[in-house]
């Protein structure tokens, strides 16, 4: 069901300082950069490789502020690593297909992530304390 | 210089119901499973996919006793993230070369990690607190 690590979300206080250690420490670089007000970040995506089932990055995430759940995250645990998302063909059907195992759903719905690709979270406490999302991406 | 997300590393309470939570819920299988003495645990890579640079996996973490670095990390965090692996290519360039732009090296020189790897680990406070890993596939 899950086709590739889609990305690493990495939770950062200043995005254009770590995307420039990215670049600079691994010899990344950035394929993507947008605000996503309805998740209250800033983000990068740092393409890291291609694959027959699409491509993985670093995402680096920013607060736009502290009342935010990764501005509560950088609070409560500092800088590190946030979520992992996991690339599927169709997220409606894996979203099905996981929901009846009775790992609960934050996104019932697949809702607009990075790059057009269509993700969804699923609730970390039932994940094993990750924080893991689904991603259909934009092109598959 | 990373030529994938070789895997992601999550530390569990227990090694057996989390593998099967992964099959389950997630359709992933068991690639290999071993103990590594050195690093204080148990572990359990689960494939997620292949691409041009060598697979990806789910790795699986169940510390060997609470006084080592995995059972640490469960005491203070509890279970969930606990490091990412990105693949290199070789593994001595690339220590020495990350090493040149002043990250620090919790592996000056590499050691075996999973399924005859070889492996290396930066200092997570020189990568914006992400424990980060580098892999040498034994295949590549």
């Amino acid at each position: 069901m899950l086709s590739r690590i889609d990305h690493v979300g990495i939770a950062c206080r200043n995005l254009e300082a770590k995307i420039a250690f990215y670049e600079s420490a691994f010899g990344l670089a950035v394929a993507s950069m947008e605000v996503n007000e309805s998740q209250g970040v800033r983000e990068a995506m740092l393409h890291v490789s291609d694959g027959p089932a699409g491509a993985s990055y670093v995402q680096l995430l920013e607060p736009l502020g502290p009342d935010t759940p990764v501005g509560r995250f950088l609070e409560r645990r500092g800088e590190g690593l946030h979520h992992v998302g996991y690339g599927v063909a169709n997220i409606t059907a894996a979203l099905a297909a996981i929901g009846a195992t009775g790992v609960r759903l934050i996104d019932e719905r697949p809702r607009h992530g990075s790059m057009g690709a269509s993700i969804a979270f699923l609730h970390p406490a039932d994940v094993g304390g990750v924080l893991t999302e689904l991603v259909q991406a934009a092109d598959h």
